[in-house]
């Protein structure tokens, strides 16, 4: 499996609809890292064009690579160990085509059913089995910007649980899609 | 559908598997309710014996459902109205007992396998399926209390991702094992 995922910080919406750079959130990092870490991932791209929020993220980064998180948890080392900080998309494709010899199929999540660019998890779950290399892509704050998500190939359909209510975290929509293309369940 | 679930903060262990009681994060209080109104779960127990958790979680409710919070974000406040503060587990049988005029079936979770006691996600799957009144318990810090989950009918078996790796967040934890026992997917 050559499965990537990447956190996109920039351009996404915030509540007025209005493209913006969200801040990082320390606990998105862990928790999706873990997540990374229990179905196999092969990175974390952490994506934000901000210096200031790259230095927060290579600050957690390090305290529990390397620091004293590193000896208190080594469960948590062994998944922040998988982050890789990067201030664009564009950034992130070019690692996976070095490490992978073949650029990446990017695939974009959303809340939002996307009419003609939608795929299914069953579509989805089939690329990846195909040893395709992929970058999977979550928005933060209100969700990624429409268009960076024409830059896409795909964009998976969205969860449907049992009601229509479409508005998890970031963490645990993560955690759901992960299990969907990607757990042995 | 009959499903109940309840995020356990005491008995639970702590790093040095020591019995405690942990502290309310707010975040999971979130995190969890968006999943409970999602999945059409019925009622989400946060359960804490301690005073100022309590008042906590109750402050954290309030805001959202009646106050600033439920007109900046109305999509919280039918979440997090989901969410019933209680002291005990037998508190939540209780309510439940009450609203469906049957004791609810037991389900703890864990990241172990707990021999004997152990049931398949299938196995949950058809019980909740068969419209039973069921509790799903979530252990916060490092886990339930193995006292505890005696006292419960069946154990969830684990989750399993691609790896042996099993140090997800509750959060994350909780999203995937609804989404296999109830998502429509």
């Amino acid at each position: 499996m050559r499965l990537y995922i990447g956190l996109v910080h920039y351009p996404v919406y915030n509540k007025n609809n209005e493209k913006i750079a969200s801040a990082i959130t320390t606990l998105d990092l862990h928790d999706i890292a873990r997540l990374a870490r229990t179905y196999d991932v092969k990175k974390f791209f952490v994506i934000t064009p901000l210096d200031d929020q790259q230095e927060l993220a290579e600050r957690v980064i390090k305290h529990w690579t390397r620091g004293y998180g590193s000896k208190y948890n080594r469960h948590r080392k062994e998944a922040i160990k998988l982050v890789a900080v990067v201030p664009s998309l564009e950034r992130a494709v070019d690692a996976v085509a070095e490490t992978e010899g073949e650029a990446p199929l990017l695939i974009a999540t959303d809340a939002s059913r996307q009419e003609n660019r939608s795929i299914s998890f069953e579509g989805a779950r089939a690329i990846i089995k195909q040893e395709q290399s992929v970058i999977l892509l979550f928005g933060t704050a209100w969700g990624l910007d429409k268009t960076f998500m024409t830059m896409t190939d795909h964009v998976l359909e969205p969860i449907s649980g049992r009601s229509e209510y479409n508005h998890l975290s970031v963490r645990t929509a993560a955690a759901i899609i992960l299990d969907r293309l990607v757990g042995r369940y």
